[in-house]
Order: structure tokens, then sequence, then C-alpha cells
């Protein structure tokens, strides 16, 4: 069951000739989620071979156009394409307007439906739940309100040993309760603990989405143990002070927070245009939280699939 | 003195992988203009190797997504280069609510003035003029108010061959009057004529933008004599049913076109996605005109300057 991020855009405000600005696919389970929105997205989920169509909710961060105008094209595209599914957009609510304002001058022949799930950024919360996954919202700082999104994967039906259900002859329901977690009593009463019965379970996995944002200390509480986390890393720590003046964060910071938290690994994007390779973010972080990668465009990160191991 | 037209997109609505929507730059003496701006044109721009900051005035040719929107990243990324000129936007007058809603919406920041031209496109009407170039817009014909640019450069000083003054010791006035085109009177009465100063005068040259149109009959005398004629060909004749009813046109009515205006070259884009490639509309046209060229995102068309034969 897949759980990986496809970096679309990797660079911060102002693109360069191969980086774009801000945006990610999410594909779980075959679903795809599009995180962000900058311009160009659509042309990279072309170059990167993502079939546009599988896409069907967006979640934006903040409403800086670097995240958020390549959404008004893909939009007319859908509509090209003769999209029929609803789509759906979590985003700030003062998107709204924005999406008005496309409907009335540039949705001529709008043909699906655009559900639109607005937010606000005071308080974590679930903004969207279902039976694989849910999506948190997180506050984060910077000069507008912008979320942060943890993707968390459900836990998922325990995996039986086909020999032990043999044994015990066990009905339909039997083994939907043993899957749920249930020991099995027998006709006599004894109870065969669970585990005798199911593999240890598969870790839920995890994606934590971390861009346009200030350090703050809170953040450790909210990212503990995420797989895979995402942190804007727009400066390295020679220009600390601009970042702080800008909203923004440096790989230093990054790579800190990723060690206090036991990320699995940390990806850092959202580079200034101002230094001339990443090389220098992955040396600063690295050194902190060896587990630290500077994204390119087009590139694909997986959280592979992994049991639990349970106490013995 | 340049003249060239550099294509940044040359698909139609839905961009591929290798071509962008709508966008070209065209430069003339060294000044940029930009007509229409599909998503992605300031990366094509980067790409390309031209510098945002030399572009200070830009032709939106109609209010569809694929040739304008482009333009809200760009503004953007104006303010965060500091931009100090203004920048002069000539667009339907609807655009002016585009505009608007950007400025309340994503233009924090926003460091220079934006000079906005309305048109209406209900007349062939000259919309720009300067020193070196006036800019004509025509009426085109498609299912939102569409209007194609006609670029023409203004005749030029003539050069006045050197040994010619020397020999009749002419003063700065006269040398300025002789290159306004002026005979000379020498102090005698005697009327030498222009020609005998001067080389034959520079052909100024043309190009024209015409992009999103069914193909009418009143472009021939719009469009005479032409250098170098941009024409959409969304389509082939295969299809030209498609292009009817989608207010397009296709590469032979393009060709046909080019053909009775006594174009110098046509050169075709807004290509349908249907096509793989772009040879059959070049295949199409070259039957009827075979100055005919399907373009590229980075090409570059350069129109020379040739000196008028003079009759003897």
């Amino acid at each position: 069951m897949s759980f990986s991020v496809t970096i679309l855009g990797s660079n911060s405000a102002v693109p360069t000739h191969e980086r774009f600005p801000t945006a990610q696919v999410l594909n779980v389970h075959e679903r795809f989620f599009l995180i962000d929105c900058g311009e160009g997205t659509q042309i990279r989920l072309k170059q990167f071979g993502i079939n546009l169509s599988r896409i069907n909710r967006i979640f934006i961060s903040h409403l800086h156009g670097d995240h958020v105008f390549g959404l008004f094209g893909l939009m007319s595209t859908f509509t090209l394409l003769g999209r029929k599914n609803e789509l759906h957009i979590h985003a700030h609510s003062d998107f709204g307007a924005s999406l008005e304002h496309y409907k009335k001058y540039f949705g001529t022949g709008l043909c699906y439906d655009i559900v639109f799930h607005p937010f606000r950024t005071t308080k974590t919360e679930v903004i969207y739940d279902d039976k694989h996954l849910a999506v948190e919202l997180i506050p984060l700082r910077h000069s507008v309100p912008v979320a942060g999104f943890i993707f968390r994967e459900k836990a998922k039906l325990l995996n039986v040993k086909k020999e032990t259900i043999l044994k015990y002859s066990l009905s339909i329901k039997d083994i939907r309760k043993i899957k749920e977690g249930s020991d099995f009593v027998t006709g006599t009463g004894e109870v065969i603990p669970n585990s005798h019965f199911t593999l240890p379970p598969l870790k839920p996995r995890s994606y934590a989405f971390c861009t346009d944002t200030l350090m703050f200390s809170k953040l450790k509480s909210l990212l503990k143990e995420i797989d895979l986390l995402y942190f804007e890393s727009t400066f390295c720590e020679t220009d600390r002070k601009l970042a702080k003046i800008t909203g923004h964060t440096t790989a230093a910071q990054a790579a800190r927070l990723a060690h206090e938290v036991n990320a699995g690994r940390l990806i850092m994007g959202h580079f200034s245009t101002r230094y001339k390779n990443t090389d220098v973010f992955e040396k600063e972080a690295r050194e902190i939280f060896p587990e630290s990668h500077a994204v390119k465009d087009g590139e694909k990160f997986v959280i592979p699939q992994v049991r639990m191991e349970l106490p013995v």
C-alpha cells in the first residue's frame, strides 16, 4: 500500500529555471492528494507522469501566490478534460473570494463541482478523515495565517496466519473480529490471544508538511515521531536574521526540530533563490540530523511499510 | 537594431510536458514586450535567459486563463525583486477586476505601479505608440472578446553617406534635415535630391500576433504585407469542424491567409494537445504557403533589417 510524496516544486517564491514554486503530491494507497499548488503545478504533474484526473483533494497551506497560483490553471484544465468528479479544496477561508472571482471571470463551462472546505489556523484540528487517512491542521507562524498538515495513515486490519485459522476452524465473523484485534474464545471458554492468529500490526505511517513558518517551540509536541517530515529551509544559518525577518526557517533549525521530535527523515525545500545550489542546506542539516535531504523537483519519497515490534 | 520574437509557450489551453500555454516576448531595439502571459511564463523567461526586469509592458489578447494566469505570479515576483519601474498592462477592460482582486488578496508589499490600459475589441485602433513602435489592435473572433496585435516598427532616420556630407560641408542642422528625408538646397539655389546623400531607407518591420480566432475575410485587409505573422493553428483540416465549433483556426486556413496577405513568414502555435507532434501542421501549411513554421517553446524568430529597393 503506497505512502509516498512526490515533489512538484521545491523553490521559494521566485522560481528558477529548474525549481518551480511549492507543490507536492501525496500518494496514500493510490489516492492522490495535492499539497499546495504553485504556478506550473499542472505542468509538473505531466512532466512527472502523474495523471491529473487522479487528484480529487487539494490542501493549500496559505494564500501566498507561490503556493496557490497554479490552482486556477489546474481548475481550467479540469474543465477542458471534462472532469465530472468533485474537486475538494481545503484552504484558509479568505480563499473563498478567489474561488468566486475565478468562477465569475474564468470559470466558463465549469463542468464539475468545487467543494470548498474553509479553515482557520487558530488551533490544531482534524480537517479531513476517511477510512485510510486523517489530516491534522497545525497552525504555523508567518506573515499571513499558515497551516501545516500532518497526514496520518489509519491502522489497518491485522493480517491473519492462515494455518492458525484452519486449525481452529474459524468462521468469517470470528476472522473479522480477530483482524480487528480481538482475542478468540473457544467453545470451551479458552481465551486464545489475538497475537496467536495474527502477524504483528503494520505501523501506520505519517507525513508532515510544514512550510513558510518561523520555528517555535510548540512544534516539538505537535510533530512527535513523524516518519517523514517536510520542513521549509528557505535559508541557511548565515542568513538566520533574514529568516526571522521574513518569517522563515534555516536548515539547522529544521534539523534540530527533526532530531528533537525523533523524525524518521527530514526533507527540506522552499529554498531561497540566493543559493546557487542546495548542498549547503544538506551540509548544515546533516551535522545535526544525518537523515536530512534537500529535495529536488521530481523526487519521490516513499515511506516503507513496516511491522511493529511487539513486546516479547 | 533587434526585431525578434521568442516563443515562451506554444500550446493551447492544456499544457504538455514540453509545451507551455501561450506567451511570447518581442524584442524591439532591446526593449522587451510581453505578449500574453500563460501559466509558467516567468519560468520560461528564466529558462530562456530573458531578464524579467526588462519587461515593462504586457499585451494580453484575451481573458482566457491559458493566456493570462502567469501574470499574477510574474507581478508577485516583480515585488520580490524590488521592482521600481511602472508595469504597463494592456488588456480587455474586464481585466480591471482581476487586477483589483490580485492587489487586494495577493498584492501585499507591491512596490511598483501597475498602469492598466484597458481596451475594447470593437474596432481597429492604435493602442500604443512611441518613437520606435506602434501597436495596432485588431478585433478577432472567439468565444470572448479577443484582440490581435500588430507591432509596426517606425521608419528610422536615414543613414547618410559620409563622403557627400564632407563634399557639401553640411551643418548639423542640414544633416538632421537630410536624415529626416529633405532634399538639400545649396547657397546658389541648386536642389540636390535627398537620395544623393543617403542610403536607401531601412524597411520598417512588422509582427502580427493573432491567437484564438476563427478565420474571417476581413483579416486579409488588416494583415497585408506583414513580415512575420503568428497565427494560431490549433487544429489541422481533419478537425476543421471542431475548429469552427471552438472558435479556432486550422493550419491550412492560416497558410491561405499568409499567402493572400503576402506575409514574409508564417509561424503557427496554440496547438491542440490531441496532436502527438507538430509536423502535421507544417506539412499541411507548407503545401499552401512554404514559409510556414510550427513553433516550439524557446524558439526565436528574427526579422532581419533590410533596405528598401528604390526606383531607379
